[in-house]
């Protein structure tokens, strides 16, 4: 039997999710679209969220462009077979750069069709609230599906068919890195833009006129319905499609060097090991699309039970088609000695997804407003502004601790199972499940802005009130899923640089076989890469900072040139809005994302690639840190801002209340900015230490330039 | 030439420096300590803290008992003339644990010292302000003084004759040990109070009722004053007692183990390698008693430019002094190769103390009211309290930029001139005229309490703003003092964890020779270590926080029931509030403080000295980002705040101010509770790892209990 027919599997499961994709997206665009003021907002979240998109893409293009142009002349490792090489002096790497560009487009189509679905879906939902809520469930649990599964599909589809083509992971390395450069222009623009509209809006309109949520007064509504769009469903999307690939990757790296590092490894036989990550990531996509459609809301109960049920679902069928596929494999293998060690990597796989689940719930625990860390932050807010800060802060800071020994846990156990190939593996099983960790969490902004135009189109009280509860089972499904793609995020660049450095051990035949952490240049490499996610993190907030004061700017002075805007007899201009969110999210995203090549690249080359090696170390475990930590204050601040606008210590309008407003505020580019980019950060830096390594060896055979 | 006559050196400038203390100490005493009210406050003052510290040395004595009875059957490796050995098991290890109780008294005595000199001071300098500004700003700075050189001369005397009587640095290692266990507590519980204090007054005196600072009115002014002296004199003291004493350690360490390692290097030879550091120490204190009295401040200028123009000239004296005497070393010395080495070790340290004053400086940049960031925080006050906080946060991680890069290069210069004995060494430099920093530093408490003394003593308002001229020189020469002190507690842990390494090493016959970052042990021991300081500071900081909240409903209710306070009628009871702060953080540092020496014995025990290592790099760097980012945003917060209290943006009273307090309240316990803590946390942690190495030993010969 054939490695490929396994090779198939991942490909078939990545085309059956694709037209699956194609097939929800019909069913969508069928549903009523509401009324013409519905359509009207609709129309302009769509085409606000269309511009960006298009402008975005012609940036991202030109990049891509350039990069791709880059690679091609670059010195880059590629397998010769049973050896490893460099490519000839003088060739071009036509492979990896057309690879990479497959990625790249792989991950803009990914977005687009996403958020095309997602701005079709949220008027359709609010409509289908008016119905019944099971039916507003429905139709945004299926536009938020399209996105999940379009991710998930094409990402498959891509690694089978250029492995098939070419099989030597470093073409998927390519591909990977193709899908991390637009992921990380997704993930900071979007995440700007959307904290640049809502942050505006909410000092304007809710703290100084004292206006709702999504009020259609406010002239940034809409540019903040455009970000959860771009922010939430694209940025997220393209964020959990990188990881995912990475993880893919990260393990037919290090299993495609089994063969030249181990005795019992036939080059035959390794086709096996490489394949294997693929293999489990179309099972994981097959038991993804299970979940989704055996998951039905009854409309009784909470419906956030119901998205995380499709979880549970998802994992227990993978883990059951996984360990049956297994077993064909092992078949196919024979090998006694093998066999055995591709069922510790089985095991491995599963140790990384129960561990995944489980971050998510220590997540969902510091964010949940009925236990005590929201809570104490809600008390807190009871003594000030200051208090409530100081409170989520220190929980924020808290919360890193549960994921961090959850994470070494999984590691020591998949590392005990099957080495640091284990490692990669529990990444791949973590990850294999994303077709419904990203289809959940695309549900929220659909439901976000679902309950946005049911109060601009004004379906009432009722319908608001029910939106509303779909919103936040978005919330609640949101807290388990950001802590998953942190967790598998970090779980995968560990991963990438077990590869990395498997790598530079057979390109430098044996010279970089240890970083050692107390020579100096490593050291400085590590010190270095632990200040990265900070500095990385402060670009992005002030970034927001800086828009949303011009944001601010805008809305105060409609409000003052325009009084009728306010008491609702003349529409706000909120194309101008739009405009600002636009144009400041795309000029500060460029900063942040070319230090996130530039910085490894120059690590690398000055200090070598020990000190790079031990730069990712630093800034995987710094990042860590970070995207925790920010992301659960940030959505702590955020539910105990709404436990008390349910009415708890003395509700909307005290002091208390606008303490935790202040809370919140601080939270948002905290955890749909900064926080989330931190991922995306991290695989781009790992992904180019890999990419570039053949450049990295032409200095001083990898030792850089300042030798020590 | 024997090699004790260069000890001996170190020994006289620790005496003079005594004997200079205790001369200062008689002067500030003779001074006019002002009327009746202001000797009352004083009074009060003064019993505040030497009750907090008479708790405070209890719970220290029997934390002490305890830990030195450990130390006694410690496996610890000693010294055997000319190879290293364990000691033989079942002796008693009397000279280290004598060692270390030598050591904590000794800082309990700097401390004791400093703090009683401080309270003495405060009201004398309010009072000498109301004869000339200058009158006041000498005795202030002389009461600083007699902490600073209090602080290095025990630190000379105590490592000067511990090492003469046994010329093994283990011995010199237990008197660190016992420094910095007392400085964890003085620094965690002053931390505490200091803000429990602070906060608490402000957040009901200030914001609920619009009371000045310092108002008598406010049940809480004395118990801030009191957290001033404990939190700021006696913690700041004994946190660079004990940074000074580890930085000199380390490079003992270092030194002595040069025989065993290098061919060039008798074990006679070595010894001058040895008491190099402890020279050039003496001779730093030396150059800062110079520069103590060579600064008179003609009280026109800024009193802030003098305080600096100390430092510099204690730094050029220092690199004179030093020079020269390098020179009588290098006569001693003869051997050629070896004194050229010498003359590089020199190179490093100079190198050390002129990156510590630029780490200073930007610092000095990131938090001066007239530079960028700080003006851009107080413009973001405008747009509200969630802006000026995001503000802060982004400014303070981008901060962290600048001192980097300091370290990495003077790391760099210094590795290239002295290898890790060159580190060592520049940490050692930087450290040298710590007696100007210390006394600069306790300057500004001193002052900080004549100001509210003089308010409460009703001076008039003439004194009350010279008093805050000079709070406010001591505020500009406490972000260099920061920045310094984290700087070179950063340069002096990295020193340790080479000496630990270069230990363990030895103690291992080779097997410890490498720490390879990508072994599994290792790299859970790294990610372990970058989390703790965010661990630590999260504790510290939820302690302050509810402590707070404890001293607010005091003093809501102290309001409450006793109208008659608030108009002045009736005295408030100070002395509830003093024992809310004393209890509060006396109960809270018991946490922190253990956890920083438990948590690197577990990971040495389960994961062996190679993940040991590992977590403690990960918690050095770490560590640095924390500190540098919550010093630098608290003191960048704090004087935005009262620059616009100045009367910029609107002044006292707006909005703005508000949202500026929020942004102080903030910034307190980041600046002057966890950020601080955190360098003492490292030390100990440091410390921990080469105190118990001996005993690590014992699991699997340092392999750790769970060998992979």
């Amino acid at each position: 039997m054939s490695y490929q027919i396994f090779l198939t599997i991942g490909l078939i499961a990545g085309i059956i999710s694709i037209v699956m994709a194609l097939y929800l997206r019909s069913i969508v665009l069928k549903q009523d679209p509401g009324n013409e003021r519905m359509i009207e907002v609709a129309g302009y979240i769509e085409s606000g969220a269309k511009t960006y998109l298009k402008v975005q893409y012609k940036i991202l293009g030109a990049f891509v462009i350039v990069l791709a142009i880059a690679l091609l002349f670059l010195p880059s490792p590629l397998e010769n077979s049973d050896t490893y090489t460099r490519l000839t002096p003088g060739a071009l790497n036509w492979e990896q750069a057309t690879a990479y560009v497959i990625g790249a487009v792989g991950s803009m189509f990914a977005g687009w069709l996403g958020m095309y679905v997602g701005v079709k879906a949220n008027t359709r939902a609010a409509q289908g609230c008016s119905v019944s809520t099971k039916k507003g469930f429905d139709i945004a649990f299926f536009g938020g599906s399209v996105m999940g599964l379009t991710v998930v599909g094409v990402a498959l589809i891509g690694i089978s068919i250029l492995y098939w083509i070419v099989p030597d992971p470093n073409i998927v390395l390519g591909f990977s890195f193709g899908a991390s450069s637009v992921a990380l222009f997704m993930k900071c623009g979007g995440g700007i833009y959307t904290k640049t509209a809502d942050v505006g809006a909410d000092l304007v309109g809710k703290a100084e006129y004292d206006l709702p949520e999504d009020d259609p007064r406010n002239p940034a509504t809409i540019a903040d319905n455009v970000g959860d769009n771009v922010g939430d469903i694209a940025g997220m999307g393209s964020d959990l499609f990188d990881s995912y690939v990475a993880s893919i990757i990260a393990a037919m790296m290090l299993a495609a060097s089994i063969a030249f590092t181990r005795a019992n490894v036939t080059m035959e036989l390794r086709y096996y090991f490489v394949i294997y990550p693929v293999l489990l990531c179309g099972i994981g996509l097959l038991a993804s699309l299970i979940g989704i459609f055996l998951i039905k809301w009854k409309g009784s109960e909470d419906p956030g039970k119901s998205l995380n049920a499709g979880t549970y679902i998802a994992t227990l069928i993978f883990a059951g088609l996984s360990a049956l596929f297994t077993f064909f494999l092992t078949l196919a293998v024979q090998e006694t000695t093998v066999v055995a060690e591709i069922w510790r990597l089985y095991g491995a796989s599963i140790i990384g997804l129960f561990s995944g689940i489980i971050i998510g719930f220590t997540s969902d625990y510091f964010t949940r407003d009925d236990k005590a860390p929201t809570r104490n932050m809600a008390y807190a807010a009871q003594e000030g502004h200051a208090v409530v800060i100081l409170s989520g802060f220190s929980y924020g800071l808290l919360s890193v601790v549960p994921p961090a020994i959850g994470i070494v846990i999984a590691m020591t156990i998949a590392y005990l199972l099957g080495g640091i190939f284990g490692v990669a593996m529990s990444a791949v099983g973590m990850l294999s499940i994303v077709g419904t960790i990203v289809s959940n969490d695309a549900y929220g902004p659909i439901v976000d802005n679902a309950r946005g135009i049911a109060e601009q189109g004004e379906l009432g009280e009722d319908v608001i009130s029910q939106a509303d509860r779909l919103d936040s089972a978005g919330n609640t499904a949101k807290a388990i899923t950001k802590g998953f793609a942190i967790g598998a995020a970090n779980l995968t660049v560990l991963a990438l640089l077990f590869s990395f450095k498997t790598e530079a051990n057979l390109l430098s035949a044996g010279t970089i076989e240890i970083i050692d952490l107390l020579t100096i240049n490593v050291l400085i490499g590590a010190f270095i890469g632990v200040v990265v996610p900070a500095f990385f993190s402060a670009l992005l907030i002030l970034a927001v900072q800086r828009n949303a004061a011009k944001m601010v700017d805008e809305i105060r002075r409609q409000f003052e040139e325009n009084p009728k805007i306010l008491t609702g007899e003349e529409a706000a201009d909120f194309n101008r809005c739009i405009a600002i969110a636009t144009k400041g999210s795309l000029k500060e995203l460029l900063i942040p994302s070319i230090i996130s090549i530039v910085i490894p690249l120059a690590v690398g080359i000055i200090f070598g690639v020990s000190a790079l090696g031990a730069f990712l170390a630093g800034a995987i475990l710094s990042g860590f840190v970070f995207a925790v930590f920010m992301a659960n204050a940030g959505g702590a601040w955020d539910n105990a801002k709404k436990w008390i606008e349910d009415g708890h210590l003395g509700g909307k309008g005290t002091e208390t209340h606008k303490a935790s407003i202040t809370g919140d505020t601080v939270g948002d580019p905290f955890k749909d900015t900064a926080g989330p980019s931190i991922n995306t950060l991290l695989v781009v830096m790992s992904l180019t230490a890999s990419i570039f390594l053949g450049l990295l060896m032409v200095f001083n055979s990898g030792a850089g330039l300042l030798v020590f």
